[in-house]
């Protein structure tokens, strides 16, 4: 493994859930898998101390070192890092908000194109992921399996026939897996039919939550839904019955673009147009602001508006525009959202510059 | 005299009082004096039949028609004019409102420049108007009181040696003289001065109006100011105090500008770069909401903000997004006011095409 901090050549690069394509990702913008385990002969990190919790990450650690799978992956201590360093991890969603907020004596390891990544001593010893750009649940469980493959056989992994994998929360045990995807639902909200769909999801025993956590969801049209439960069922069947909702929720969300364009092509437009105008020459945005309008962005990109503004570009602005980027592009902490509200703007003008707008040509 | 509707020939050039620059016009839009005279042997319009009435236009038609001054102006009868045609008319500001709504045998004389017009029964026989760009109160005085003693030449104009010209209105009576400068004030609207101003103004004696008349004051900060008395003072002295108010506004407007640049720079190119780009880019826009993104844009043009915008277009097209010229500019009547919000931006969109915004190369 390689012992450094990757942030600064992360910051250089795209985001690799958001660079690649993948099936349906004008609605399913990433999929990813979490898989909780423990080592036998160690307390949860939640109750361990900080003793213990070294000792699991040397232990981790040099399972891991000799291993060719993970030659080119990243290993980074957790507690030297600057604030800010934390937060990009985050804002790309490598590590959890807990895992950066209330650990201590944590490490990450993560793969060069940011796809698979561990976290030691989040809530669990280890917290394994996986994440893919579109609709691609099944193939990230075949990989991930072989990852836990090779953990499992280097690792004593706490594991009960009866039970399960054994987890820190009562709420992971058993598969101790996580599924989820990331959905952008724009037409669903325009159509006036976000919540019933949510609500459905609710029933169904999936969870439904903005991109930033619960009481985000209205943030940008965006939803991440996954399983609840993780005991009862093997991993295949939990990751095909959250695979079925969500290609149900993305015929749907097809489907209300659609009827949108037919009936209300021209509202569609200038709701699009508008976001644009504002993106493309605001020189202050919030924070919310700047997600809603690129969500609409981003319908128009898919609705073929823009000729020269591909999707990428705005994928990649919903990570850029959060406070964490945005004072590491500034080179600089900035504690005022008044002036990061600028910093936003600007950016986004910068990266919207020379991306034509089709309409320029053909209206 | 030229006897022709003369509406189709107006649309393909620009307005004239637009068209043209003048002193301090990046404030001080248009400067317009009209003077109420009637003849001596006719009931005031108010109260005059419809024989009555047509002898008054004959009478003055003939007057006119053989006079050098008037060879090339446009004579119009407005009862057989369409309803858009007449909106023309108001909308260019070459008539009152009351002219083609309650009236009936009026006419109107026009010169192809439409700086000068000659409502024919109107409230009063006679009411003639000159126009033109920038705060230029005291060249339109000299200009109109040469047309002024043309008229009284040819034509029997009621006076009283001690009332002076008589009104069909008592508030006209004595000089018949109403002087007034449409004023863009966004400057004092950001600073929140503007109706500590107004009030001021009103109290000098003056009247102060939106655009559109009273009521519409909040209209794209755009103000008429006028003055209320005719009677008691000599014309060049009510213009003279007008002009010296106009003056003040315009200093305090120029200041409450340099200040926002000063202090709060990001801010106001914040308000015009969001105003431009819901014009660029909108699919429907109000009235209303065109008026006050075509106030900050036309501060952003004085600002400098844009390269190739210049404030003609900005002028242009506070005239050319209303109703009646939308509907000649679609060759059709359109009822529907959501109909209208989709073909003003669509005008709006087409005139801003190809214009470049500064900021595309500097920021």
């Amino acid at each position: 493994m390689i012992n450094a901090n990757p942030v600064d050549e992360l910051l250089n690069k795209r985001v690799g859930w958001l660079a690649d394509s993948g099936p349906d990702d004008d609605i399913a913008i990433s999929s990813r898998i979490r898989l909780a385990r423990n080592l036998t002969s160690y307390t949860f990190p939640t109750r361990a101390d900080q003793k213990e919790l070294k000792a699991v990450i040397s232990s981790i650690r040099e399972a891991l070192e000799n291993t060719d799978a993970f030659r080119e992956y990243f290993f980074v201590e957790i507690d030297p890092l600057p604030d800010l360093d934390r937060q990009i991890f985050l804002e790309r969603r490598i590590v959890s908000r807990d895992f950066i907020v209330n650990r201590k004596s944590s490490a990450l390891v993560l793969s060069r194109d940011e796809a698979d990544s561990i976290m030691i001593n989040e809530e669990d010893h280890i917290r394994m992921q996986r994440m893919l750009s579109g609709l691609r649940l099944k193939n990230i469980w075949d990989d991930i399996s072989k990852t836990d493959d090779i953990i499992t056989e280097k690792l004593p992994i706490a594991y009960d026939d009866e039970l399960g994998f054994l987890t820190s929360c009562p709420t992971n045990i058993g598969t101790g897996i996580r599924a989820s995807v990331m959905l952008h639902l724009p037409g669903l909200m325009l159509a006036g039919q976000i919540n019933q769909v949510i609500q459905a999801v609710h029933k169904m025993g999936l969870a439904v939550r903005g991109i930033f956590g619960e009481g985000t969801e209205n943030l940008g049209n965006l939803y991440q839904i996954s399983n609840q439960s993780t005991l009862g069922e093997p991993e295949i069947q939990i990751i095909e019955k959250l695979d079925t909702v969500i290609r149900q929720i993305i015929f749907h969300e097809k489907n209300s673009r659609q009827k949108l364009i037919d009936a209300r092509k021209n509202f569609v437009m200038d709701h699009v147009g508008r976001a644009y105008g504002i993106l493309r020459h605001a020189y202050a945005i919030s924070s919310q602001d700047t997600l809603n309008s690129l969500s609409a962005l981003r319908l128009g990109v898919d609705m073929g508006m823009f000729s020269a503004l591909d999707i990428h570009t705005v994928n990649e602005l919903f990570v850029l525009v959060q406070p964490g980027h945005l004072q590491k592009y500034a080179g600089r902490q900035i504690k005022q959202s008044a002036e990061r509200d600028e910093l936003r703007a600007s950016l986004i003008r910068e990266r919207l510059k020379s991306k034509k707008n089709k309409s320029d040509q053909t209206d």
